[in-house]
C-alpha cells in the first residue's frame, strides 16, 4: 500500500480556522475508518508527513498524537506509527463491504514500496529530478503528432478505428518488421506483436512461459519492472552480476542446476548501468544459450539512442537457434504516453501471448498505432532520432563533465555510449538512500541503486542518474546540488539508515 | 489454437503451375514442421478448408491425403484430421526451441474457439455481418477526432504525453465523474479508474478479487468476454437464467450455499438479450446483495443508447451499501479503437487494481484519454450521442419490421428499448449453428446463442443480431437472406450438427 501517494492527493485548507494538525488527523482518520488504510498499515514517519503536507514537524507529531487518542493509530517506539485494529461495530453500521479483506493475496514487493515513498517526497518547486527514465517533454514530437492526425493527405479510414486483431494493426506490424531490418533482424509482420508498452510484452511473456516455482535469470542490477513482473508470476529470480565481464560460468552453472525458463538481458545501453555488451560476448552468450535451448528475452529500448558509434548487432539479429525473444518500445524514442511497444518472436509464442492479451485488453489502442504508421512511412521518426541523438549526446557530456568537476573525489562512473543513464558509485561509505534524503533538501533526486537489485541491500552505494530529461544547464546545477548533498553528509558523519537482517522476533 | 485463423493469412498462388492441393499441403506441412501446429491439433474439416482457401472440396480432400502420405497428419474416421507426432530428429536439426512444449497450461475454452472458427469463415464480398457488436464505422466521429487534436485552441501540453498515474489521466477521471453524475452516480475522480476498454476492467477486478475455486454468479446468457475472463482466473461460474423475471430465490440459494465472490450483471440493454431490468427489480437485487455483502459488478456499456425513454437509474446510483462496482466504456458510444473504459469503485479496490495494472501496462494510452477530455469538455459527445440514438432507433425499427415481415413464422423476439441487439429464437427445431452455416451461403451472419452461455448447448436455438453496424437497407436485405436460409433448412430437413455428451471412451 502506497500510503504517501494516497495521502499526497489530499489538500489542507489554509483559510480554515481548524488547526492544521486536526485537518491532517481528520484526513487520515477518515481513510482508516473507511478501511482504505487497513489495520497494520505503517504510516509515513513524522518528518515525511510534514513534507507531504508542507507543515512543521511539530504539526505532524500533533496529528499522530490526536489519532492515537482516538484509538485509530498506535506508535511503536523505534518502529513507527501503525493503523490500529478497528473495534467491532466501528465500520459504518456494519453494512459496508470489507473490501480489503475480500482481495486476493498480493505479491508483496516491499522494496519497491519503500522506494516509491522515498521518490514521492515532494520534489516540486525548482527541484531537479534525475530519477525518472523519461525523455524530455520539450523534445516530444507534438507537431508531428498534430500533423499526423490532421494532415489532409492522411485521412483516417474509420474502419481502422474499429476492432483490429489482438496481435496489432497489420500495417504497423509490417512497418516494424521493416524498421528492425535496419538492426539486422529478419522478420515479417507475422513475427511482430504490438503491445501496450514493453511492460505489457514482459507481462504476456511471463503469462505464457512462467509458473510459480519456475526460475528466471536476470542481470544484477536490472530494470526493476522486469524482475517485479517475473516475481509476481511466482517465479524465483537468479541474479547474474554484470559489472565487468559477462559471467558465463555462473550462467552455465545456473542452466545446469536450475533449468531456468528464461534469461532476461538488456545488452545495449543497459538500465541502470549503461553497459554495452560487446559483440564477442553476444556471440558467446548465444552459443551457450543454443546449447541449452535457453529462451533469451532481449529487452532493447535504447539501441537507437547511440551517441558515439552504432552498437553491435542485437542478440535477435545474431540468433541462429530461434531462441531469442525481442522486446522494444517507442516510449523512449518518442514519448511514453504512446504506450506502444512490440515483441518479435516465434509465431507460436505470439499466438499464445495473443490469447492472454485478449483477456487483458482485446488489442492495443488504434490511435497510437495508426499514428506510428504515419511516422514510420515518412522519414519523420528517423529525423526525430537524429535530433534527439545530437541533443542527448550533449546532455550526457554535460552531466559527466559536471560530475567530474563537482563530485570528482566522491563518485566513480563510466560515461555510457548510449541510452539514458549514468550509473554512479559512492567512493566513500555513503548509502544512496541517505544521500537521496540529503539531496531532497538540496533540490535534486535520483534512483538509489538498491531499486535495481533482486536482493537489496546490494547496490546500497550506487545510484542512477538520468541525463535525458533536462537540458545541459539544469544537469550542471543538479551535479552541483549533488556535490552539496555529499558535502553535507561528510559534515554530519556517516549514518546507517538501512538496517539489514533485523533479528526475527517470535510473534506473541 | 485458432487453426483457421492461422491458415486464413496464407494465400495461394493462382498463377503457379503447382497444383492447388500441393500448395495447400505445403503451407500446412510447413506449419507442422515448425511446430506452429503441434501434434494432436485438430485441423479444420475439409469443407471448411475448402471455404478458407476458396477451392473445391475435392482439392481440400487431396491436400489432406497428401499430408497423410507424408506422415504429417492422421485422419480418424468420424472425428476429423489431426496433426501427427513428429518423428524424432525431424525438428530442424534438433536445434530449435520447442516453443509449444515450453508454454504454461492455458485454460481451454473450446467453445469460443469453435465459434471463432465459424465466425471467421470468409464473409467478405457483399456478405452482411450482423455478428460483431460494433458501432457503424460510418458514424465514428472522425472529424471530432481530427479537430480535437489539431484544433489550434487545444494545444497538447507535452507533459500530458509523458507517464501519468496508473489510475488514469487526472482531468479525464474528473470529467468521467461529472459525466456519470447525469446517471445519478455520485463520485469524484478518485473513485474512477481509466482502463484499456471495459475488458481490462473485468480482468483487473478478476485479479483483485478472484482465486481458483472461487465462485462467480453470471446471468445466463451473458457477455462472453466476462465469463471467459472469470473462468481464466480459475473461478467456477454459477449461472442465473434471465429470461422473464429475475430469479431472486435462485440467487439467494447460490449466496447461501456457495458464498460467491461477485455477481456480474448487465442490467441495462443486456448483451445478448437486450433486456432492461425494471427499477423495482434493481432495488430488490440491491436489498438482497446488501444483506449478503455481495459485490455486484454492474457492466453498463449501453445505457446512453436508449431509443424510447431513458432507462431507470443504474445499480451504482441506487447502491446504499457500497457494494456495486461500475464498469463502462467509450467503445460503444464512440469507437472501439479508443480502447478506453472506466471502473467506478471504492478507492481501496481501485488502489489494488492499479497495482495489478502497473504490471500490465503502467497506464492506459494518453492520446485517447486526452482526446476524450476534449470531447467531454465541449458538448461534442452529447451531440454525437443524440445523433447515433436517432440513427440506431431507425435501424432497430427497420430490422425488427423486416424480421417480422420475412421470418415472422420462424422466429420469436422482443424489440429492445436500447443497446445493440435483437435476440431471436427459432420457433422450429433449427439449431443456430446449422442456421449460421446455411446463412453463410446466403451472405448473412450472426452470433449463435450458445456463445453466450456458460453451459452449451443451452442457447442452441437462439442467436443474436446486431442492428447498429449497418444502415436500414442492408438490415432489410439481411433479414431477407436469413429468411432464405431458414427456408433452405426447411427444404433439406433438420440435421443435428452439434453432438451433445458424446460418450467418453477410455484412452488406450
Amino acid at each position: 500500500m502506497d500510503v504517501s501517494k494516497m495521502l499526497s492527493g489530499a489538500r489542507l485548507d489554509a483559510s480554515s480556522r481548524r488547526p492544521l494538525y486536526l485537518q491532517i488527523a481528520g484526513l487520515i482518520g477518515e481513510k482508516i475508518k473507511s478501511l482504505v488504510l487497513p489495520a497494520g498499515t505503517k504510516l509515513p514517519p513524522e518528518r515525511e508527513l510534514a513534507v507531504l503536507f508542507g507543515v512543521s514537524r511539530t504539526t505532524a507529531i500533533n496529528a499522530y498524537r490526536c489519532l492515537e487518542q482516538q484509538g485509530l493509530v498506535v506508535t511503536r517506539v523505534g518502529s513507527g506509527t501503525y493503523v490500529e485494529e478497528l473495534p467491532a461495530g466501528r465500520e459504518e453500521e456494519g453494512r459496508s463491504v470489507p473490501w480489503i479483506q475480500l482481495m486476493t493475496p498480493f505479491p508483496q514487493l516491499p522494496l519497491s514500496t519503500v522506494l516509491r515513498e522515498i521518490l514521492e517526497v515532494d520534489f516540486s518547486g525548482g527541484s531537479i529530478s534525475l530519477a525518472a527514465g523519461m525523455p524530455d517533454p520539450a523534445l516530444y514530437p507534438v507537431e508531428l503528432l498534430r500533423q499526423g492526425i490532421a494532415g489532409s493527405n492522411n485521412g483516417i479510414n474509420p474502419v481502422d478505428l474499429g476492432h483490429i486483431s489482438t496481435e496489432g494493426y497489420g500495417p504497423l506490424r509490417n512497418l516494424v518488421a521493416r524498421m528492425i531490418a535496419d538492426r539486422g533482424i529478419e522478420s515479417t509482420g507475422e513475427d511482430v506483436m504490438i503491445t501496450a508498452g514493453s511492460q505489457q510484452g514482459l507481462y504476456l511473456i511471463g503469462k505464457a512461459l512462467l509458473e510459480p516455482g519456475d526460475y528466471v535469470v536476470v542481470e544484477s542490477p536490472t530494470f526493476i519492472g522486469a524482475h517485479q513482473v517475473f516475481s509476481a508470476s511466482g517465479a524465483r529470480i537468479l541474479s547474474l552480476p554484470v559489472a565487468g565481464q559477462f559471467p558465463f560460468s555462473l550462467l552455465e552453472d545456473y542452466l545446469v542446476r536450475y533449468r531456468p525458463k528464461l534469461l532476461y538481458v538488456i545488452p545495449t545501453y543497459h538500465n541502470p548501468t549503461g553497459r554495452l555488451m560487446p559483440e564477442n560476448e553476444r556471440r558467446d552468450l548465444l552459443k551457450l544459450a543454443a546449447r541449452h535451448r535457453l529462451v533469451v528475452l532481449e529487452d532493447d529500448p535504447y539501441s537507437e539512442l547511440y551517441y558515439d558509434e552504432k552498437p553491435p548487432a542485437s542478440l535477435k539479429a545474431l540468433d541462429d537457434y530461434g531462441g531469442v525473444v525481442y522486446l522494444s518500445t517507442y516510449s523512449k524514442v518518442l514519448f511514453p504516453g504512446l504506450r506502444t511497444g512490440y515483441v518479435v518472436a516465434h509465431p507460436a509464442l505470439l499466438n499464445r501471448m495473443a490469447h492472454e492479451k485478449q483477456f487483458i485488453d482485446l488489442h492495443s489502442n488504434n490511435l497510437a498505432q495508426w499514428l506510428l504508421c504515419r511516422l514510420l512511412e515518412s522519414d519523420a521518426l528517423r529525423e526525430h532520432l537524429a535530433l534527439v541523438r545530437g541533443e542527448y549526446k550533449k546532455r550526457r557530456d554535460a552531466l559527466a563533465k559536471a560530475l567530474r568537476r563537482y563530485c570528482g573525489e566522491e563518485l566513480s562512473f563510466e560515461t555510457p555510449r548510449g541510452g539514458f543513464y549514468i550509473w554512479c558509485r559512492n567512493n566513500r561509505p555513503v548509502l544512496s538512500g541517505r544521500l537521496l534524503q540529503q539531496s531532497a533538501g538540496e533540490g535534486v533526486s535520483f534512483v538509489p541503486g538498491e531499486a535495481f537489485y533482486v536482493h537489496p541491500p546490494e547496490g546500497e552505494k550506487e545510484f542512477r542518474l538520468c541525463f535525458v530529461t533536462h537540458a545541459e544547464k539544469p544537469l550542471q546545477e543538479g551535479a552541483r546540488r549533488l556535490a552539496r548533498a555529499l558535502a553535507g553528509i561528510r559534515r554530519t558523519g556517516k549514518q546507517r539508515d538501512i538496517i539489514v537482517n533485523q533479528p526475527v522476533k517470535p510473534l506473541i
